[in-house]
């Protein structure tokens, strides 16, 4: 089975790297980009077939390791 | 316009970071993770609504500045 989790900062936190990015862009010429918003992408492969089992497994890795719940939301996506 | 931009570690390329996380997350007891692989997730408001246009340019900021085109890979998604 296959787990995508996106992790992503609170929308009420500051983004410093989505800051830079925004400012680079604009220095390059494109304008027309507005806010930027900087997260993470995983994927993760599981070793079971148990659905309901991966679920919650992966819900306690983002609260416990791959999200900083205080300032990051997370969520995810099972498949196979 | 909002464009959501994924950068991923082409296949073929050492992901140290995944690995680490991995290796934690052994650690921690979470024994089912095999591969991990991690990559950037990217939020950009546009302020237009030609979306062929919108698509030329995101392509363009992937292939200048978001993505590391020699080790990375992007896709993105446009809406509104």
């Amino acid at each position: 089975m296959k787990a995508t989790v996106y992790v992503t900062i609170k929308e009420n936190v500051l983004d410093p790297q989505g800051n830079a990015v925004q400012g680079s862009l604009h220095t390059m010429g494109f304008d027309e980009v507005g806010k930027v918003r900087i997260g993470k992408y995983m994927e993760l492969d599981l070793d079971t077939n148990d659905r309901a089992h991966a679920e919650e497994r992966i819900k306690a890795m983002c609260e416990k390791l791959l999200a900083n719940t205080v300032i990051e939301d997370y969520r995810f996506e099972l498949e196979g």
